[in-house]
């Protein structure tokens, strides 16, 4: 039986919507319920030991390490705090506290009872921890290597997929599988399917066949198709375990004797129409259906001692703002569903930005610095895969400069304000952008190329004169003429011109805006990370929606009810 | 008025649903009653006249060139009948014989009441039109010019932006635009939105406006954007529009002096259970959900002149197969929605097959060779976006050589028989394979690669090792050990092997399986084509089956009604 399927003796459908309630993404090492994690020098042990009665909701049981958000929101954590607690940690290997069972994938009940919007918002945040799991070992010496000590199936399986490398058990029992299609009617779309044939290159007929067995494939037979790297005996387990995290460990240019940053609990205050904290200030409006985000620039200059960022840890700014603004967007992505304009204002000293931004790219070698911009980059990649329209509004006072130009240069439209607004303060320093060296590759979006390539493709005149400009401000018909925002209305044109880009934003059908975003936001090359967020996810929302899937009938409900799903056999 | 909002004054809902019925995708020229094409020298004008009563089906009015399938269908005709029966043509003009307006889009009645199959069916199929006018712009040497002499609409525009170069009127009244997502809460999803960024470069704020701006864009402004080359009063008109077709025709390569090959009418007979040509025979079981498709080889070697096959014509095998083969594809995918499994098989000489290959390749220079390749590469690329599983057995008798070969590389998965079966023919030769110079880059997939180098990627080894092959028959063992089928059952496993493997195709979801082999059949790089139908179609597929655009109250429904669309307002 698969891991999968052994899911079936769990509790009856949940009557209440797992979708319902607020979700809090902030967690604290000590309350892990999930996980176990074991430092021992360079090599980590991330054991998964889901509580079956631990779920985020009610109506479900977490068995055989099956998993729901909470689940993954505490692995987002770990991957985290790896990486910003532990830069001693070259090795991570990601196994199982069962027997037998390394994880069973998403959990079905859970997926059943859910809601279309919580389903596909439950496996953004999961493709994005996965990515995240990817990024720690390509860019933070910080390898991942999946040693599956049992099943791995389905979601679990592609949880294995992010790593860098896959040792399975040879029992004869265990095997890797995707059974999401035989036996649940969607895909394997926590980048399942992607992954086994762009990055292990796996041939396209054996992935199929592989994708329609639900039982999987295990020992030499998984090794000698590259579902997985190595198939090893018990007895040679964990001496192999060891000598593959040690290897990995080896080949790694993690720090020696660094120090790690403590991610203490973000200082957060909630209401019912603001969300606050120190650098990132949101204000929902639900009658306008959106959210007005302003992010603050630091008080103070970076200085240009990397010890001092060390010292100041997670209040260095760049970092403590990046924490803001991930739980920002993950919190409002999963709880304001109905607020489908996110307008991105920022507030302070544009020199104070550049200069925390230089401080990071001239210590670039230092792995906190690294780790700080690999974060940021992560922070803003999610918001390119936000299913929100984004707008900037660059007014006087403003500081959409570098690291923070990024939030202008992601927003679907930006207006900046020509001149100043004059019954405010007629003397202000009229608004302006400043282009700086992390606009130009530092911050690569999921298609590889910067917001300003993605911008600008293969105009390289237009990339040669923003270039030019950069460290100056650039006030709107100087940004407009290089391109860098949309629209440069007057202080009389402003409000209307803003109101009617809004106001119309929220007449729109907020579907038609996700597919629109979603196909202008990665013109381009594509990628695995883009053909995941494109590709995959737009077909596996489709399988979702369909009754095949999620109708009464549908495999997803019928599972484990002795019942066979009835599907409307027309193939479309 | 857009045009697409115009169409409003249209004929009341359609009771009944568009996707009824037979469907029939031959045509012959006499018979057009949609379009007007004329030639003049090098200059084709190709006028679009839509008759308001010539729907393909009831219970809407082809108002405003606004098309349905029907319109397509023959558009399709006349681009095929360009590049073989006119070899003098190097531009063709695609206009409007309608006043003031060019095109007003897919008409959104029959839009309206269609079902989910076949509004996804229909715009599968006009974007392989549009992708192929641009192939004849690419290989041909035939380039299309959109001489847009009023509004261009929706898809109208999408049209238009298939063209090599874009002329609009400029009349204070006609313009370019992409109204789908303001007035019908669906994407411009043929080609619009991914030809606007990834084409014409169109930044993406821009574009974002662009295609939320009902009424679209004109005159300079279109240009300064990028939506057309040109904008030109209507005094300048004919000069401007015969200056640019002399100039796109100055470029071309088309011959000199040619004759062209006539399409003629295609020997077809169909009845409740078969589909038969005189290449290619299809046989329909109903019961099983499969339909088995033999093509057999020609009967006689091609020789080695050139002029033997212009003289032939339409006969000539290759040129007489894949019309066949193309009908066949279109014919079931509209027609027969239920048959979710198409079965390969090949019968006849190898050795014919690949002396008509290289025949053509020997004379790729002849223009004839290189209509005839690009037609079999457009064909066997229609069968990659096909959402069947395809299947292809490989047994004693059959040919899968060369060009055929390719069907067995286009299906998903492939099985080739160990030796013969000793109850039919113990004394047969073998099943076998032949690869052949046609299937190293002369038949490139969506993605800008040969299946097979789709199939290897980056291993270059095994690309090496099957072109050392290269015109070699390789029995069952050869073949897998190449890499080259799926799986090699013998004479006593085969049956069994192959009936599991239909009958478990019909029996999944057939949505998760047009989703799983959407993802698996194109590994590698993405093109502008891949993302039409990767990204683009997959959203729009998600779009089409929300309530928010299909539902009683989604935009869709209620166009032209007067009231407006409710819309559920969450974002996913």
């Amino acid at each position: 039986m698969t891991g999968l399927a052994a899911q079936h003796a769990a509790s009856p459908a949940a009557d209440r919507d797992p979708g319902s309630g607020h979700v809090e993404f902030r967690v604290v090492r000590a309350s892990y319920r999930h996980w176990q994690l074991s430092c021992d020098g360079p090599v980590a042990t991330l054991a998964m030991d889901v509580a079956e009665h631990g779920g985020l909701r009610e109506g479900y049981e977490l068995k055989l390490n099956s998993y729901d958000l909470g689940v993954d929101i505490e692995l987002y954590d770990v991957v985290q705090r790896l990486r910003f607690e532990h830069p001693e940690v070259r090795t991570v290997v990601l196994t199982s506290a069962k027997e037998k069972m390394f994880c069973a994938g998403a959990n079905i009940r859970m997926l059943a009872s859910s809601t279309h919007s919580w389903k596909v918002n439950f496996c953004k945040f999961t493709n994005e921890t996965r990515n995240g799991i990817e990024d720690a070992t390509a860019h933070s010496g910080q390898s991942y290597l999946a040693a599956l000590n049992g099943t791995a199936s389905g979601g679990g399986y592609e949880l294995a997929l992010a790593c860098e490398h896959i040792i399975l058990v040879d029992d004869r029992s265990s095997a890797v599988s995707l059974p999401e299609l035989p036996l649940l009617g969607v895909l394997p779309g926590t980048g399942g399917l992607t992954r086994l044939v762009d990055k292990r290159r796996v041939r396209r007929d054996l992935a199929d066949y592989f994708s329609t067995k639900a039982e999987g494939l295990a020992g030499e037979k998984a090794v000698a198709w590259n579902l997985v790297d190595e198939a090893v005996a018990r007895p040679k387990w964990d001496q192999t375990v060891a000598e593959r995290a040690g290897e990995l460990a080896a080949g790694s240019n993690r720090p020696i004797g660094a120090t790690g940053v403590a991610l203490s609990p973000l200082d957060k205050h909630r209401t019912e129409d603001a969300v606050s904290y120190r650098h990132v200030h949101a204000r929902l409006d639900r009658g306008a259906g959106t959210v007005e985000i302003t992010v603050t620039a630091p008080p103070e200059p970076a200085g240009t001692d990397i010890a001092a960022a060390h010292g100041q840890g997670a209040d260095f700014w760049t970092l403590a703002m990046t924490r803001e603004l991930d739980d920002l967007i993950l919190d409002l992505r999963t709880n304001e569903l109905e607020l489908g304009t996110w307008i991105f204002k920022t507030a302070g000293s544009s020199a104070n930005v550049l200069s925390h931004d230089q401080l990071l790219l001239d210590n670039a070698d230092d792995w906190l610095a690294n780790e700080i911009r690999h974060y940021l980059k992560r922070t803003l990649k999610r918001l390119d895969v936000t299913s929100r329209s984004l707008l900037a509004l660059i007014e006087p006072g403003s500081c959409f400069a570098g690291a923070l130009l990024e939030l202008a240069l992601a927003a679907d439209r930006s207006y900046q304000l020509r001149g100043v607004f004059e019954d405010v303060d007629a003397d202000a320093a009229p608004a302006a952008i400043t282009p700086g060296p992390m606009n130009f590759g530092a911050l690569p979006m999921g298609n590889g190329l910067s917001r300003l390539q993605t911008r600008f493709l293969d105009d390289d005149d237009a990339m040669v004169a923003v270039r030019a400009e950069s460290g100056q401000p650039l006030e709107a018909e100087a940004a407009a003429a290089l391109g860098l925002v949309t629209f440069v209305p007057d202080d009389i044109d402003w409000h209307d011109e803003v109101r009617i880009a809004v106001e119309q934003r929220a007449s729109f059908s907020p579907d038609a805006l996700s597919g629109m975003e979603a196909n202008y936001r990665f013109a381009g090359p594509e990628t695995l990370e883009t053909k995941i967020f494109g590709r995959l996810t737009a077909w596996q929302n489709w399988i979702f929606y369909r009754p095949n899937a999620s109708g009464p009938d549908g495999a997803l409900s019928k599972f484990g009810t002795g019942q066979r799903a009835a599907f409307d056999r027309k193939r479309v």
